[in-house]
């Protein structure tokens, strides 16, 4: 018989949440908004329904929760921004790669980027995390318009690398060793930091 | 009642197919694989989904017809790689977004970028298009692996940019004018193209 943990003491509440969300980006990133169920998601994370309609309410909230970006990724894109203004471009692309390693902001990030085209919360999410990691907190360009885009043309070329490497994985992008790609495109990303855009 | 042509005389038949292709974009676009229905696709088209499936039998083979690359768009990408070198980086992006603009192409680019994240043979399409169209005609670079690298850098700022400005609408690139972005872009772009990136 399925193993089928029933709503347990206060202490495990955690640790099953945890682990439903864990589920959740797995099955968003792998069958998209639509192709998720609540049932696919509890079965993965080999617990009942109800438990995942108990904690989470609604397919909606558990997209939500499973998207939201972890104070640590938050706490590094900080960090990332004290960065000497010429060497943001090399610091931002590692950062990039560095989250898409990592146990607990790779899926996330995969989970955003997979169901942002097709579901409108997880695309404002996206909005939100874009403006508030690599737009909101920059100090670039002389004034806000030209902070907003210089954000923005950093964006466009971070996100469209990890599509390519992580998500699409179409080669060669998708196996450059780091130091190839930081090598390649970091100069890229420092002229949007800090050079002549018009 | 509503209208639903039978299949037709054998010169409707071409019509009719034009119309579930360009319902199917439309529908995938939006919902994603998982969240298309050929029943779906046959309301939006107005026809019976027996035709639909007379036609293309399957959800698969309807998909794939449907992100299909126009010859016209392959014809205009093998033109775009004549444009003498040192203007390629502003000649590849003005060929995307005007490719973006097209009435016939934008809908099949968008249709192939929303599936391909969570379609293996879509992906597979991205991946035949980028190096078909993107790598493969391409002239660039010293040798071969240095060829592969700079289409493959190329194709991630753009494909980036195109999903930052009209699948995920993000601003300000999703609404900053062409002179700009090219402006802003090109000089990155020509960097792939002939620039040092080691």
């Amino acid at each position: 018989m399925a193993r089928k943990p029933a709503p347990g003491p206060r202490d495990e509440r955690g640790v099953l949440a945890a682990r439903i969300l864990t589920a959740a980006r797995e099955q968003f990133a792998q069958h998209g908004w639509a192709g998720t169920t609540m049932r696919a998601v509890a079965r993965t994370a080999d617990v009942d329904p109800a438990l995942v309609y108990h904690y989470f309410v609604s397919k909606e909230r558990l997209l939500d929760a499973a998207t939201d970006p972890p104070q640590r990724w938050l706490r590094s894109v900080a960090e990332t921004w004290t960065t000497p203004v010429d060497e943001l471009g090399a610091a931002l692309l590692r950062l990039m790669l560095g989250a898409w390693r990592d146990d607990e902001i790779g899926p996330v990030l995969r989970a955003v980027l997979l169901t942002a085209a097709h579901e409108e919360s997880t695309r404002d999410k996206l909005r939100r995390v874009v403006e508030s990691s690599l737009i909101g907190v920059s100090q670039l360009g002389v004034n806000d318009e030209d902070r907003l885009r210089r954000s923005g043309l950093i964006s466009s070329q971070i996100m469209g690398l990890a599509m390519m490497r992580f998500v699409w994985k179409i080669d060669p992008v998708a196996s450059m060793s780091e130091d190839d790609l930081i090598a390649a495109v970091a100069p890229n990303l420092q002229r949007y930091v800090d050079g002549e855009l018009t």
